[in-house]
């Protein structure tokens, strides 16, 4: 599993957390489900794998599940940490666990300066052995990457592709050309919120790095395969037809709404949130529950 | 030293960190520097002192450390983590360690809900036996404290004292007012930001958190003790000669600042913030250099 492109769809996989520990049985069944469907990788440990509330050895723990549940699907882990020194060792015992790749967030406390985040990825780029891709989340890092940031780093070795947040859907062919003009060629760029991949991958964005088949993995393949292969229109509609759902994301956070429906579907107990995150309250579960009824995802 | 009072000064202490561990020692003279210039109280593992960046043994021998270096002056101890478990985990050490209060930011990697950063002080309040002081800084952990939040934080038992961020100082005495009138009565008001001290305190702050005290604890004292005995005028002229300081701290961040001054101060190695946090570039370290030399700072 040493070449991983990146392209296509990666699915994001929960793993479900409560104050006890992690369940590895439901992260599996959501890596195999995926597969099944038939996802171009699994990305464990992204924000939706809770990574940042997880303990070393729960990391270690959930890359070895999610490499061996994919069985030969590329799986990508997420090694994102406040200090380096963390990081190091992170991408160090995903890569004993199989990752073909690592997904690395500046994770920030003290908010970063470009200088800072660059080092960052200098110092990881040089000590990973398998593919890196830059994890841009303002809203979990605080830390806005500016495209002459994202064209340094994307110079760097190792570097292979950037996982981008969502722009508004009309902007999407400005923004995905714009960064293309910038990066290094042959950078992948892979997109996130999950609404916005649709038009990311009409406008020639690589990756869809999706929540949604974390758990309802084929339809965003359907998305995937409508958009890469010329059929942009179905591709808008599939993705419109989840609009209640992108609403309930955006609303409440992908993370919460995909915990409520894997507790829904009775693939892990409530709660599956480590405190202080909550889960969903009675109204907006129903809403959730209604959501998955009214659009057959199951 | 079950009895804090929050008022007054408190000092944040740096804790130098580097790749290979901690400075006790460093940590242990700041304290002793700001005991013997007569602050009410010792804020150890603040933001200043890097809680976010140490693990479990490193926060517990910093706790312990400052205590004893403390010599009966208060010592309130920093126990943010982004899980529950661990901030009860922190606190309970802390307080084995002599803590005397303890300080809890809502550190975030998902965006929080009001819902559950509440639901975070309802859980420690309940678990702690010292006083507990919101900690509410925005540029650290992305989530904003709305003043209606802070009031029904402040009825939880245990809840003693809100440390909120500057704003600017022609609206110090709105801000102060403001929260003042939302808050249970007798909540301490303390203040962050150094340059946002004596005009918060002059309007009517209890407490000023202080970063330039952890280093140079006599101009904070001075500023606080006229700020809090009707010498307002004299507390705006020490804070204004100040001023070039407080020009760095906002260019740079208050922490980048303070280890190099510690580093030049000769308290401790080269480098001592921990990556990917970087030290100041020469021309920055310079500035730094030049400002303590102008101020008569050492």
């Amino acid at each position: 599993m040493n070449s991983f492109s990146f392209r296509g769809l990666s699915a994001f996989p929960l793993t479900p957390t409560s104050e006890t520990g992690i369940d590895e049985r439901a992260v599996a069944a959501m890596v195999e489900r995926a597969v099944r469907a038939g996802v171009d990788s699994i990305g464990a440990l992204g924000s939706t794998g809770g990574y940042a509330y997880l303990d070393r050895e729960q990391r270690r723990r959930v890359a070895r599940v999610a490499v061996n549940a994919a069985s030969g699907t590329p799986v990508m882990v997420g090694v994102g940490a406040l200090r380096t020194q963390q990081v190091r060792q992170y991408v160090d015992e995903a890569q004993a666990e199989g990752a073909a790749a690592v997904l690395l967030a500046p994770v920030s406390y003290q908010p970063l300066t470009d200088d800072e985040v660059f080092g960052l990825y200098e110092d990881i780029s040089a000590a990973a052995s398998v593919p890196v891709c830059v994890y841009d989340n303002p809203a979990t890092t605080g830390f806005s990457f500016s495209d002459e940031l994202h064209a340094a780093i994307a110079e760097l070795p190792n570097i292979a592709a950037v996982k981008i947040p969502p722009s508004p859907a009309e902007h999407a062919e400005e923004r995905i050309t714009t960064l293309r003009n910038a990066l290094r060629p042959g950078t992948v760029i892979g997109v996130s919120g999950d609404w916005f991949a649709a038009p990311a991958l009409i406008a020639g964005a690589d990756a869809w790095f999706s929540v949604v088949a974390g758990l309802f993995p084929e339809v965003a393949v359907a998305i995937t395969q409508a958009a890469l292969n010329g059929s942009g229109a179905e591709a808008t509609r599939l993705s419109a037809d989840l609009e209640p759902l992108w609403t309930l994301f955006r609303r409440h956070g992908s993370l919460r709404v995909m915990a409520t429906a894997s507790e829904l579907l009775g693939l892990t107990a409530r709660p599956s949130l480590p405190r202080p995150l909550r889960e969903l309250d009675q109204d907006a579960r129903q809403a959730v529950a209604e959501t998955l009824g009214s659009l057959r995802l199951q």
